[in-house]
């Protein structure tokens, strides 16, 4: 149920859906721009997870396509606004919304996307709209006080290992969870399978993002999406860097401090000088171990759920692939 | 029930509510300029109508005032996106936002009150929640189209009528129709009697703005509130110049067309030859029968009401004297 093949029939599925059911009229200078960001394409990691959560629970997926669809207009509102924080020009490769139009488009497209996303739960009757609309702006309130503390965190020197903890929990993780407790959701599972399967899709998150923060120093160029050395060359304050301050020699807290108040025009001696000095304080070894915590946090949930043992393979299975990346 | 006193009194009670539920936590760069901004104060004229639409259709006015505030808190929102888009300074007398804090400020801030106006629904049971909240997010995304259709028209010089209308429609007064159905639907009104309020609302909005556009240009200096000749100044499409653009004489059309293409340093001229061309081309009286007839459009649905006739008389009193500004 979660191999390749069924990973790839869910997207087609739900590319097939969201394309009709993204029709809009006019004002075209609204419209226009979701049609185009939510065409730039991506994985679709989201949805596809509630509706693989959905089936998992004994549902036919294709209830859970409007929730998907909801998750999916959300992420794409969150890039939209966030790429004007960040000043971004580039998203998957192509002109990001507010350089392609303007950043009156961008703010104005963004807030529309919202509340399309919130419409997308009126075809569920009043208890299940009502459950996954709560789930739903709870998560959303949550990925926006994610973003301010990464906001904040660029201009604090303070910041604690729990502090990065929850921020990148709230900003990344809190949508995967609900992506697939809204499929547990939809399906009728239980309160506490719905629960359990929100802290599987959290715990998952939150390794998933601390991979991402190894990968970006320590992946493969050939197969890591992003640049290699992306976040160090930002002065990111990634786990690496933070578990860098705490465990490194005098030295080496040093020379991380001055090299993360430079930017450099050839950043290639930085990034080697910053990735050894991660290697050196056993900040590598500590971030793979805090993965392996959080992964093994997210399958120990699966003990909990009232699921036949071939959907708990399944999300077994669907989780270490997620995992398997070029670590 | 809708004289001066008890709209004082809606006001305090309304207000007291509001600040017991705005004290939000962490971050505090998120949530400071909520609170911020709905501190700044203004007429409160949409959530006291939510509380007395619901005492007129027989509630405790009580059991409305988290829909009123999911009124007052969208309101809030579209405050803040919408000031970032036109680049204001200030509102109601304060700094901006955007200005206060920053634009990422104003973006993120915004998008949390959008998504907190939601959640002030919560409070309702399944079937009414589901109600107030397909409502809401139809009025929302038809205050984006307006605002969308408004920056468009900026641009274009070939706006009609009809367009003209159907903008302040969506940008106005839709919310507060929005505003005065929720009040119906929390006290259980039959839906015939909320949907003849909404309509109510939607004429007596659209009849306030239109009067709203005269008064920018003929209004009393000492009673109105913004600067008389705004719109001329900056060049606003409204009703009376839209409609002298129709009647004029090819002279009057050819010189309200250049006053509309200079924005000279000293307006006084400018401005009383614009009024004039207003006023000799038969757009001020007509402007005044559209009012007139969109605030018997209003009243008229007083009829399909199933209210005590003291209480559609409170309505019509109200209309009354929101209408019996300076005109």
């Amino acid at each position: 149920m979660a191999d390749k093949n069924s990973i790839g029939q869910y997207r087609d599925f739900f590319v097939s859906y969201l394309e009709s059911r993204t029709n809009f009229g006019e004002p075209q200078n609204l419209y226009e721009p979701i049609t185009y960001i939510l065409g730039l394409g991506g994985k679709r990691m989201r949805p596809i997870l509630t509706l693989m959560t959905a089936e998992l629970f004994g549902a036919n997926p294709k209830i859970a396509m409007d929730a998907a669809l909801a998750i999916e207009m959300f992420h794409n509102f969150s890039l939209v606004h966030d790429d004007i924080m960040d000043d971004a020009p580039l998203r998957r490769g192509k002109t990001t919304v507010h350089e392609k139009w303007d950043l009156n488009t961008g703010i104005l497209s963004g807030d529309a996307m919202l509340i399309l996303a919130y419409q997308f739960f009126e075809s569920y009757p009043p208890d299940v709209f009502k459950k996954l609309t709560i789930l739903f702006s709870k998560t959303a309130i949550e990925v926006c006080e994610g973003q301010q503390y990464d906001v904040d965190f660029e201009t604090r020197d303070d910041v604690t290992i729990p502090e990065y903890l929850k921020m990148i929990e709230y900003k990344t993780s809190v949508l995967v969870a609900a992506a697939m407790k809204m499929g547990a959701i939809v399906a009728n599972a239980s309160d506490s399978d719905a629960d359990a399967i929100y802290e599987f899709g959290r715990n998952l998150g939150i390794a998933f993002q601390l991979q991402d923060d190894y990968l970006d120093a320590f992946g493969d160029p050939k197969t890591f999406g992003k640049q290699v050395g992306g976040d160090i060359m930002v002065n990111k304050k990634t786990f690496l860097y933070l578990k860098s301050l705490e465990n490194a020699s005098w030295e080496n807290r040093e020379g991380l401090l001055h090299l993360y108040s430079i930017k450099p025009e050839d950043s290639t001696a930085k990034v080697e000088t910053v990735k050894s000095i991660f290697e050196e304080s056993g900040a590598v070894d500590e971030t793979k171990a805090e993965i392996k915590k959080y992964t093994e946090k997210a399958f120990a949930t699966l003990d909990q759920m009232n699921l036949p043992e071939a959907n708990k393979q399944a999300l077994l299975q669907f989780g270490k692939s997620l995992m398997q990346r070029n670590v």
